[in-house]
């Protein structure tokens, strides 16, 4: 239920005046192209929205104008990175305006003395990754989807990723950004500065904002040393809880995974199946996939033999070194493509985010189970088992009638939330509250850290029109 | 000049009302005691302030109970740490409570499995950091005074230190807080968990506001692995220049130290003299304190032979590795004692903390040298030279006129900030704004960045009794 805001509609004066700022070539108004605007990896038919007009500015002073603009008329702006949100951060759920920065995308600088990009919000993750490591560097923060998604979506959504067991989010990595602020103003908040307390940390409170706290035009991206090694480990276990036990085990002995993804059974068969792949482990209870980097072939071997003896000491039933590239990719392979599998297999699903202290996944798991049984509808489980995000996604057994699935997921999402909760958990860790988790969200949070929230956006944003409706209403 | 909020006097009756919430004993009002709390490490004559009174809660909702007897009475509310502050954070400037966290020292949970410990607030930062360690893990956040200061002290400057080239400040390592807000709610943020985007991270706002935001009364902090192995390169070169030029070639190699510390000869000379330390480096013009650590002694070995070498390739004098902890001990000894060398020379200073872009800190070096010269102060410098904080230090001559000084010393700190943002820097990295730097911020800050943080201010604590006056009036 849309609470009815009230905006003002978009008038051709308006239209005329956004070509001014931006170009004519720059506004969109046909309906083909609203459509493309109006949604996001979300399911279309349930949270797309068509915006009014799209804007593609070319400058920070261009976006601040639009927002001038909007503030002015009353009208909803709703950035838009890549498009590859999976929560509805970047759907125009009340129309407006709709401000892609897909022409805002270049380098602008690589400081190698400083080890630091500074880059366009609409840059592409992936060719910043490319750019970087052409130098020998390394912008560690990327999420898993960075074959299309832009920095500006990474930092609205603090994306996180396999990589965060040694690298940490994408936030912590964003060292400078360039703000227009709800009103309109264009704003600098840290800077090429490793250390920065002169005042609030305003950089970290619009990171992972989802857009509601203005547009992030520009970054200051800290770099590292590109690894220059890799090593991969595949470990099969009986149960899950065999699995997850491992990642304190493996983490307090001060050895530093890049990665520690975890499959679930079904997630396996499912993705293994999708891929035709025969890998010889469809019959284990979970798996381990786990990844070390560094710049010593040698201690990451090390490493691996370590770690190998840690999971055999711990019951596992196989440990599988990967020893070359074209094994690991295949690997992973099976680990990208549980999402896209399931899309298959039923395309209606609610992909989730929970995020929970990594000890309690082991007691998650039965509860997936259960809830599945309870409420008809498949959990496969897989994700980030070394920091407890684990993307349990219900999926619609193709049978069931549609209201029905839809009133099972909205019980069976408030269910895993409260267990989550109770596990000390969030209902999201990397992909935001958006549109899709607000409702649960309003139930779950302490009212007095949402009134926290809240009366931020209403501080910056007073009319309401910086992507309003994302995470509370 | 303080302006004049309107507070109103504590009164018996509030008195008598603090001693029913915290016990009778846990209240002072003698002029002794409050002494004690009317000053942090900034010099007490220009900035000490008493309070009327001082509550010592053993609870969060102790806490809380005084905060809204605060907020009905309207008084001023100074929360406290340890009181080892750089920037008057916890001086009681309009007098009111001080709330100290002392009594809330407790180490509540070490919870292995998720490697997070839950401490109180006023825990001394040395103590957790043993009480880690005896476990194998470390607690990676702490600053250089870990001796003195306290766990939610150190949050509320984001304190930084000596390990932060690698291990990042103390808020990289806190992932959930309790607090008390200005308005005496008590919310939980953040979890056990690594990642969380569930709504804003106000986390990470509440991290570094120096109190202005509320009460910090409980921390959840992530530990790591205990590095078992450590060593040291102590490296002297001819110039500042030449030594500072050495920290990203270092870094984009992908070697990561610990620390990378530098100090100017001014420094070095007068640490010596005061330490009556005769180490053969009196005549470098600079030196560079290179620490590495981890869990492989012969990869650190390797390390360091490859810092060194990259060193001597650019022009270093000499490259001592320290072989034993004794040598390293007299080594960091001559770093760390320089503060209080200089504060024994003249004990009339302005210990600085700004932060620039590494890249520019040879530029920074000359302009010291002649900001010295035209105010007739010695600027020595030191510091975190891998993560750009300096520890300029204006320090008085004991001939110079008082009066003078202090026209001097004003003049010089405007122009040495001015300096610092010139060259894309910020006047605080880790002691914080404080009551010390207030004038100079409002006149270097964008006014836009300035209105976004009071505007926080002004929503959380709109009878402004959370530690009125730090950071901006």
């Amino acid at each position: 239920m849309v609470p009815t805001y009230k905006y003002n509609p978009v008038t051709p004066e308006l239209v005329a005046m956004l070509r001014d700022i931006a170009g004519k070539g720059n506004v969109y108004t046909d309906a083909e192209k609203l459509e493309t605007y109006s949604h996001d990896e979300t399911d279309a038919a349930v949270y797309g929205h068509s915006p009014e007009v799209v804007v593609l500015p070319q400058s920070a002073e261009q976006v601040a104008q639009v927002v001038k603009l909007a503030n002015k008329a009353k009208i909803p702006i709703t950035p838009r990175g890549a498009g590859s949100g999976l929560s509805g951060g970047a759907i125009p759920e009340y129309g407006g305006i709709v401000i892609s920065l897909e022409k805002m995308n270049r380098l602008l600088e690589l400081d190698r003395a400083n080890m630091v990009a500074v880059v366009e919000a609409g840059m592409v993750t992936n060719d910043l990754a490319n750019a970087v490591q052409a130098e020998g560097l390394f912008f560690a923060g990327y999420p898993m989807s960075l074959q299309t998604c832009v920095i500006g979506g990474n930092i609205a959504e603090n994306a996180g990723g396999g990589k965060a067991v040694k690298y940490g989010v994408t936030g912590r990595y964003i060292i400078g950004l360039e703000l227009v602020t709800p009103q309109g103003d264009i704003v600098q908040l840290g800077g090429k500065l490793v250390k920065d307390v002169t005042g609030y940390d305003l950089k970290s409170l619009v990171i992972g904002s989802e857009g509601t706290l203005g547009i992030v035009t520009k970054a200051v991206v800290k770099l590292i040393g590109y690894p220059s090694s890799k090593g991969d480990l595949l470990v099969l276990f009986k149960t899950p809880k065999e699995a997850i036990d491992l990642v304190p085990v493996i983490l307090s002995k001060g050895l530093t995974p890049t990665s520690i993804e975890f499959m679930d059974q079904l997630s396996i068969i499912t993705s293994c199946k999708y891929l035709n792949e025969s890998l010889p482990y469809e019959n284990a209870g979970a798996m381990l996939l786990i990844e070390l980097d560094g710049n010593n072939a040698g201690q990451i071997e090390m490493d691996l033999i370590d770690i190998g003896k840690l999971c055999e000491a711990k019951g596992a039933i196989e440990v599988y070194v990967a020893e070359d590239r074209n094994n690991i990719e295949r690997i992973w392979n099976v680990r990208r493509n549980i999402a896209e599998a399931f899309k298959v297999s039923s395309p209606v699903q609610s992909l989730e985010d929970i995020v929970v202290p990594c000890s309690r996944i082991p007691e998650m798991i039965p509860e997936l189970e259960r809830m599945g049984k309870k409420y008809q509808v498949q959990i496969p489980c897989y994700g980030h088992a070394g920091d407890g995000n684990l993307h349990a996604t219900l999926v619609k057994d193709p049978e069931m009638p549609m209201d029905l699935w839809k009133k099972n997921e909205d019980l069976c999402l408030r269910e895993l939330y409260q267990v989550t909760g109770k596990f000390g958990g969030k209902i999201s860790g990397e992909h935001g509250i958006g549109i899709k988790r607000r409702e649960y969200l309003k139930d779950l949070i302490d009212p007095v850290e949402l009134e926290l929230m809240r009366s931020i956006k209403t501080a910056w944003d007073p009319n309401n029109i910086m992507n309003p409706g994302k995470i509370f209403l």
